[in-house]
């Protein structure tokens, strides 16, 4: 029970209160906060750093009659509390619960969804366009991190807005960190101005001391009197936003709510493109995310005491088994040098970070950079490896290909989080890799169905000379025994029967698998191909399978569209193999919500007890 | 015959050369690439710009030693002809012939490839740490447009340099245009630097002056203090640039060889990132292209003197056919909003950009941008028709998914230049869009067989609600006639017979039809099925059409793998339709070069006589 948050049901409720209430609406967000969370799973210390910036632009703001775009998206929880969703938010995240980002189909308050980085400035310029073209007067707000701010689409749509005349209002959340610590010369530039905490309303006092500047020289007079129009905005901070076209607020303390509803207030009166520098501090106020906030930025049901997650998972992430055979393979190996895109440790690198720095690179979010800086690096002999989310690397797809892939570089792509993910939903699966990577000329394409074989297969794409991808999805594996048998091109028969062919990638493989013994005992003696290598695919054994069971079920986590089944259809297709019953499994042509990963591929049959009823009805023979 | 040219067959030719042997060697190169692009094509007013900056960094620095990397591209001729490809120059962009971009397999003097705009600074950056990690101390160099500079890669690239402390040179050939007129914050910037032509040595006079800077009040005298830092900067102009870690160098006369070769002599001391900005101007030294560089830069074989087009072409092209009809449109629909990535021209959008202004919006070289903007838009009603080449939009595929697929916004791509390109080759040919959209649940794709077809989906595409693609290849068509039957996900049957089915897209349709009566005189009589909506497919008129008459070829423009034809594969295999030979025609898993596009067709098997082969063997039930 809370005072003031239970009586909030709509941004009206926030308006009518005052500031030392507002400050008590707050400590009980944190609170409802970290009571929910611990129980969902979810993005805790960014939303515990904008409680005070959300309540500030409910307050000033009109929302759903004024826009926002909340970057990445994964900080709108307190957003989504205050506007009417409360009373749902103990569904957070679960299947047909609210969704962990803004959607557009769950609220009106949500008017344009996110989930990747750095899209926000661009989406609420198109929104700010289409008001003018209207001729109506609502304001549009951005709200961005640092962090997403050096992804190459915000900075895109920072030049473009700049240069507008376009009133858009661009609020730039300044936690010093993306998801782990920020990187490049803007973060340095940041954390210039956070060190002079000077507020905006001393450039009108500078402007007017300006005029009595004097002439420092003689040479120099006139390159003086054209800098003094620069120097006014040099004096204040922000000068390389103003250099871009913007009126620079800031920087503003992001906890104090009075002083950002003051500084909102101003940058109303303000036309054109304009930013607000808000200073906060992701994590803050609640211990263990303070002193951790990258560990809390995205966690499973934690003990709110201790901050220990609660449930012990067996076994290793293909992260970590991933991070720690790349460690072991660097050892020897001079040449391999380790990328990522602000996901250090998301992608299991963080051992490799700290044994080899010089050999490591955390380029921000900017996938697209990454791929063409590996492609720098290999273009000299290096060996890359970027570990990078399946669904960030669809932001590379240009670069993998022509600047990648064109070249023939010798750069590896360890692709985590492939397949269904669960919780984060639609915007982070990373159901397209097999499909965008398939097509590529040049490229290789493997898929893991343990750790093991994670192991052995990092092993051989830093041995094989040009592209190679390894895709593993999100969760749990082990890395017991070895695998010393991976070949280029060639599928591993798991299991030999004549009635099937069942061919699977990665952990498919593991849940046909577990069917296998009870359809044996049914009679129903399947060729269980565990197909290693997506591309080059293993013809000649896929051909002398299917020519003998004439009978194929693809199981794949990926979309069916240009998958894994599509390429067997077409070597099916190009040998002319007759009288084939065919059957894809794979994900359907829609976006799949959140949900937990088991929900998700049965919603997809994908599970096993999906797969046993097309084994079952492949085999009757009736139905033909 | 030149006097000098001739004689220089590697860069050590142009080492011994004096300051005024090194001008006459410019104007030799201006009157060389003037008289082989007039014959040849290709790019002519980029480079006539970079003739003496090619020059000067060939003068000073030592490649292959050092490395370069030519952002784009398309502004190295004079490099390569400088570094021993003068006497196959003429070969230019001719099949078997140099390429109209740097390519690694061409000569040791190309280290990267390029052809996409932005991804110089990425690729230098990965090559200067590579030397770095080898303990290794050339130079390595980028040299990027203005224009490109505002690619979100380029920013992702700038930013990481910028803190890196990393050895690395960009060189900013600044036009003041990218390929038709830039845009942006940054390009605002830019044109205030250019007015500042002040040299990088003043920088330390500056400094010294700055000692004895007066404080200018009480109040602010801490804030002074510390922008004096910052103050020793602005009063030089370049703080955009040292904000993010670079030190300045420039503005520079980029045609003047002595300047430049000082100022790249000087930025070799300089550690760490650095940038020396060039002012050139486009087409310098031919007046035609002087005037007009925006058409001279893409140019046909033209007449020296008058700078016409000498081959003039029946038909109008694709571009002009979308461009006119959008214009149609929106003067009868005011939701209509054209965005185009700094190709008004290609794209052929000048007419709207002149009838409709405030409805146009160039956004500069920033594909991901566009496409995230256009879905702002149109999240509050607006039907924005984004007019892309098909290669490029590979940039936005991310965007495409996440903010326009994922909420099923109507966006409508007007996808240029798909298929093959011909002479601007691999870089360029857009042969991926019907794999990297079809895999998209919610997109629409359609692809017109000639202009009247063009126009009609026009018309559809902006009544349909969704994202909607429309594919149409570079060259030449008719726009006569009138189409008024394109219904949502139906096909046109263009012919009927029993003796097989011929399924093709776009302008694969005409190739099909032009051989049409002579296979009928030989007694095959096909169903030829121009599809129309490549996604939702026609699967009504495929499957009777394929159970009628048991083969099937399909012929499209773009990559087998992840196409039209696996898409009717899919269809084969879910239909469980038997019993039928399938024979799919399109483009190969490799990647393609430069020729004609005739050449090219050929090359991959989808001009009329490869065509026609694959119809007589499929009827050979000899060969069954």
């Amino acid at each position: 029970m809370y005072k003031y948050l239970d009586k909030i049901n709509s941004p009206a409720d926030i308006k009518r209160l005052k500031t030392y209430e507002l400050n008590a609406v707050a400590k009980e967000i944190r609170d409802f906060l970290v009571q929910n969370v611990s129980k969902t799973g979810g993005h805790l210390a960014s939303n515990l750093g904008v409680v005070e910036l959300t309540i500030a632009l409910l307050t000033v703001f009109d929302f759903p009659e004024d826009k926002i775009v909340w970057d990445v998206g994964h900080q709108s929880y307190v957003y989504k509390i205050l506007t009417g969703r409360r009373d749902r938010f103990n569904t957070l995240r679960q299947m047909g619960g609210i969704s962990g980002f803004p959607k557009r189909q769950e609220s009106i308050f949500d008017m344009f969804g996110t989930g990747h980085a750095s899209t926000s400035i661009s989406a609420a310029l198109g929104m700010a366009r289409a008001r003018d073209l209207e001729g109506k007067d609502f304001q549009v707000v951005a709200v961005i991190g640092d962090g997403a701010l050096t992804g190459g689409i915000a900075l895109e749509g920072l030049n473009d807005a700049g240069r507008s005349n376009t009133d858009i209002l661009i609020v730039l959340n300044d936690n010093e960190m993306s998801i782990s610590h920020n990187v490049g010369g803007l973060s340095l530039y940041l954390s210039q101005l956070r060190a002079a905490p000077v507020y905006s309303k001393i450039k009108e006092d500078v402007k007017q001391k300006l005029k009595h500047v004097p002439v420092l020289g003689d040479k120099m007079t006139r390159t003086i009197e054209r800098a003094k129009e620069g120097i006014k905005y040099l004096i204040i901070p922000g000068m390389f936003f103003e250099d871009l076209g913007y009126t620079y607020l800031g920087p503003v303390d992001g906890h104090d709510i009075s002083s950002l509803i003051k500084i909102f207030e101003v940058s109303i009166d303000i036309k054109g493109p304009k930013i607000v520098h808000a200073i906060t501090k992701k994590g803050y106020g609640y211990g263990p995310a303070e002193k951790s906030p990258a560990r809390f930025h995205g966690v499973d049901p934690f003990d709110i005491n201790t901050g220990e997650t609660i449930v012990h998972k067996n076994g290793k992430t293909f992260s970590k088994i991933f991070g720690e055979e790349l460690v072991q393979i660097a050892e020897k190996d001079r040449r391999i040098v380790a990328i990522t895109a602000a996901m250090e440790d998301g992608t299991g690198l963080a051992e490799f970070s700290k044994k080899f720095p010089d050999r490591f690179f955390d380029v921000g979010i900017a996938e697209q950079h990454a791929v063409t800086m590996a492609a720098g690096l290999a273009s000299l002999g290096f060996i890359p490896v970027f570990a990078v989310y399946s669904t960030f690397l669809q932001r590379g797809f240009d670069q993998i290909i022509h600047d990648v892939c064109m070249q023939n570089l010798h750069v590896v792509l360890a692709i985590d989080r492939a397949g269904l993910v669960g919780h984060d939903g639609e915007t982070h699966h990373g159901v397209f890799d097999i499909s965008y990577l398939s097509m590529i000329p040049n490229m290789t394409i493997m898929s893991p169905r343990n750790g093991a074989e994670l192991k052995a297969m990092l092993k051989f794409a830093v041995k094989h000379e040009g592209p190679v991808s390894i895709r593993y999805p999100r969760g749990y594996t082990n890395d017991e025994g070895s695998v010393d048998d991976i070949k280029y091109g060639k599928a591993e028969l798991v299991e030999q029967g004549d009635d099937l062919s069942i061919i699977c990638e990665g952990m498919m493989c593991n849940t046909v698998l577990s069917i296998l013994e009870e359809i044996k005992r049914l009679g129903i003696h399947p060729d269980v191909i565990n197909i290693r290598f997506i591309k080059p695919i293993d013809e000649d054994l896929i051909v002398s399978s299917i020519k003998k069971t004439g009978r194929v079920i693809i199981v794949e986590n990926n979309v069916v569209k240009g998958g894994l089944g599509s390429s067997i259809l077409q070597i099916i297709a190009e040998k002319n193999i007759k009288n084939v019953k065919i059957k894809l499994l794979g994900i359907p042509d829609r976006f799949i919500s959140h949900g937990s990963q088991e929900e998700l591929y049965k919603l997809c049959g994908l599970d096993a007890d999906s797969i046993k009823k097309h084994i079952l009805e492949m085999v009757d023979d009736n139905e033909q």
